[in-house]
């Protein structure tokens, strides 16, 4: 629990640091600086553990810098605001958003989309708005992650990177509102159409079932649902998909966008890329009903691949479209999923199949490499 | 003018046939069967040239079929109906129309696109509904081209694929919209959001115009004009571009979507391909603004070319999408079009640049690859 005698001094406390590209993390004790103006320091209680934390981890993020606190997908308590943050108080439960919400940017103010600018240029390189970062360990900096760095007892976050929530909602389970599930529902609850209409999702992972649960939700007529493992057909049949593909088991030769145009005459209305695999974005696109499919990438791909296609497929009538967080603003919507998940509209307990101590937080990145994972929770304390 | 005379028996006439594959035009005394069944004959009085005929001609187009009465973009007048037509009749000045709209089909009946379709078999065959030709040269079949074949001084259509327009206007002007300038204007028209915002024209041929004449219809902001032709400057400025860009004279090693990002604070609103150029069509897409930035390709890409980009331009919020015909309905939306340029709101007279006999047809296509072409109508009598 936050506690006030630590206000303006730094915390020291456990972290998982990677301190290498292909490293594992490494549980070390971190001083963390006091929160700076417009900066939140938190208490994080539990956290996620996202692909894109393993990306990152693994060395195949061109752009991850080390050494480095992961972690995006945290919940925790307010321990001390700095001068001018009136957005959150001691004591809130909050969750971080590694997409800001400034209010005051261009992007904030067109109306348009969720991204906003105000710290993104240091949230890339690792560092506060004010190119610093609040992470030492025996005196050396350590770089902040996506904003949030949820890996850590403690974390420092931007002000417009934090968001408070209902304090009845349990954070061992609201915190995967940071990433997957948000990102899923937005994804599906932003697209206009899908009520009524099919829709297929490729990928079976958090974010792939936040899709199907999400189009099932509003309305959609028929939820195909495609995943390679065969033990992903009863997770997504539980989340509301009607049919389940496996592409490995067509006959040989047949690509799945053609046997999907084939039992759905002539196309789905929606699909969604929740894979990061740029020939199944392609497959999605090509999914596509001839004349208005719209499909939608979520999944993150690895640096330097590229989506390709017959431009036929756009002058025919298909939309390839993509989204960020789910097109979600942390600030504005996230207090409203976790009321929904509190009414029962939203699901977030179904999706949490392993826990781990901040002690075994390698093993929770094993757990993801599992078929049999879907979200990893690790408790911080 | 048609002829009583003729109705239900074949028409000798001159018409301008592609033997096979990159051989130029030939004129020839083509016989014209009467129409059977839903069908319509026409007497056509002007036709423009396009590129899509060049494309088939020329042999790019692997799915050209020989030998073929090319041409779509006609003005003529209706010499007789065969059993059942009823959406027009004898005298009726119309425009053929490749893109058909039959009304009954799934896809008219979506109210989503405006791709039909009733007749997209055959007409890919290069035949009539029934799968057969109504043209014979010395009895030798052949075929149609897109349902429309212009480029005889008679031809017939399914009754799906032709409109009745307004009387009052010159076919020599008007039998451009069944194809470039309809086109554009869809393009344009169909898309929300124009009004106020920035837009980039990336190639300033007939349908580059168009859109930019579109675009300052409605109210765009500012509309760059882009073509490596400098001679186009005038003629896009002259249709309402605000500003012009020759990529080849930007410093060695820029690329344009680059160029054009930093010239709009971050990139455009909208952006059309008008080039059938792959790569233009990619730096169309990374031009677009993130957050909001759609890009439509208009232009026809020669056969097995790909397009492509990172995943992460759709993932920041850009759309990539298609148009063909502009997304106009023919039978519903050329009317009004005919009457906008009536009452002077609709440009077509400015588009023309050149006019041949029939008999000169071939010197039309050598216009139309000197870049002082922007149309070229051949006058059919």
């Amino acid at each position: 629990m936050p506690d006030s005698l630590t206000i303006g001094k730094p915390i020291k406390c456990k972290a998982a640091v990677c301190w290498g590209a292909g490293e594992p993390l490494k549980i070390e004790e971190v001083q963390v600086s006091p929160p700076r103006a417009h900066e939140v320091r938190i208490q994080i209680l539990y956290t996620g553990i996202c692909h894109t934390d393993e990306y990152t981890r693994s060395g195949k993020d061109p752009e991850g810098i080390f050494p480095v606190i992961l972690g995006h997908e945290g919940g925790g308590i307010v321990e001390s605001v700095g001068e001018g943050v009136t957005n959150v108080a001691v004591g809130d439960h909050v969750i971080p958003l590694y997409t800001a919400e400034c209010r005051e940017c261009k992007f904030c103010k067109s109306g348009k989309t969720n991204l906003c600018g105000k710290v993104r240029a240091t949230q890339g390189k690792g560092l506060m708005p004010d190119s610093t970062s609040r992470f030492t360990v025996d005196g050396q900096p350590i770089h902040h992650f996506m904003g949030t760095s949820t890996f850590s007892q403690y974390t420092v976050v931007a002000d417009v990177s934090v968001v408070a929530v209902n304090t009845a909602a349990p954070l061992e389970k609201v915190c995967l509102l940071g990433c997957g599930i948000t990102t899923a529902w937005g994804a599906v609850i932003k697209q206009q159409g899908i009520k009524g209409s099919t829709v297929a999702v490729f990928g079976c992972g958090a974010i792939g079932l936040g899709v199907i649960s999400t189009s099932a939700l509003v309305g959609a007529s028929h939820i195909i649902a495609i995943d390679t493992n065969p033990a992903k057909k009863s997770w997504a049949k539980k989340f509301g998909a009607t049919e389940f593909v496996n592409p490995t088991e067509l006959p040989e030769g047949t690509k799945i966008q053609d046997h999907l145009v084939n039992i759905t005459d002539g196309g789905l209305d929606f699909t969604f890329d929740c894979t990061g695999n740029v020939q199944v974005m392609r497959a999605a696109l090509e999914a596509c009903h001839k004349g208005w499919g719209v499909s939608t990438v979520i999944g993150v791909a690895a640096a330097g691949q590229e989506i390709s296609t017959r431009p036929f497929q756009l002058v025919t009538g298909r939309t390839w479209r993509g989204t960020a967080f789910g097109g979600v603003k942390g600030r504005t919507e996230i207090p409203g999923l976790v009321d929904d998940y509190l009414s029962g509209t939203l699901k977030i307990d179904e999706y949490v199949t392993h826990q781990r101590s901040l002690a075994d937080i390698n093993k929770g990145f094993h757990d993801m490499h599992s078929g049999e994972c879907i979200r990893c929770v690790v408790d911080m304390s």
